[in-house]
């Protein structure tokens, strides 16, 4: 198993993974447009963005993340890492492959010296809240969102 | 009433703001070491981090929140708003301030083109949950904590 940076290669395996989470979709089929082209370059050009990917020996896209390292005023001034965007393939859940997506993005948070890592969970996902209390993650809030 | 970005002159009032929920802290009191001074400059320098502050017309800063716009692949590809470090003086509570430094700020991220504004409150804050629903936000996630 690899873990690392996606490269533009593995934009079509990323949007094929945020586009369903119930079933697999072959990334052969995502249309990739302009907008994706402008995000993906976004993130990968930000020095506080990162998608991180966990990839088989073949190459292929199991599962992902976006990590963003917040400057901030609070924690004497450490940054905190903000965890979105998590997926694992829909034909390999279970088998342990988020929890080491999420711990070596939780260890690459620390050798930044980020004080916190943080995310939100949707408040019906009950499963994944376990999965985040067993990795030691407290939840302690409450998470709102505005669209625009 | 100023809506604006925070300038160095601000940190002291801002770190101020931080420093004590509870009560109004003299901005002349705070101590501005190296790691503070670097965490402002990262903020400021950052295109995608934002410290908006709102001043009266002698320039005291009485609020302030950080804006973080975040890009990514979900929303097609549009921008999202975290909005974290509010803070309003606490002499002048209950006054309005804080929901017209939200409105600016939800503005603000509206122009740029975010397609959300998101941000976490602690549970107990039962208070500042009710304000954010008066702004529409929906409380439909939790937030989860892991210090490192």
């Amino acid at each position: 198993m690899i873990f690392r940076t996606a490269t533009r290669q593995d934009l079509p395996a990323v949007l094929a993974l945020l586009a369903d989470e119930e079933k697999v979709v072959d990334p052969a089929s995502v249309v990739i447009d302009e907008a994706y082209e402008r995000a993906f370059e976004a993130i990968t050009g930000d020095s506080r963005n990162e998608m991180l990917v966990l990839a088989d020996d073949d190459g292929a896209v199991l599962g992902c993340l976006q990590a963003t390292y917040i400057p901030g005023l609070g924690k004497h001034g450490a940054e905190r890492a903000l965890i979105e965007a998590v997926r694992v393939r829909a034909d390999r859940r279970g088998a342990g492959l988020g929890r080491e997506l999420f711990e070596r993005a939780v260890e690459r948070a620390r050798q930044r010296g980020c004080a916190l890592v943080q995310l939100t969970s949707n408040k019906r996902r009950t499963e994944a809240h376990r999965f985040y209390a067993s990795l030691g993650f407290a939840r302690s809030h409450d998470g709102f969102k505005l669209a625009l």
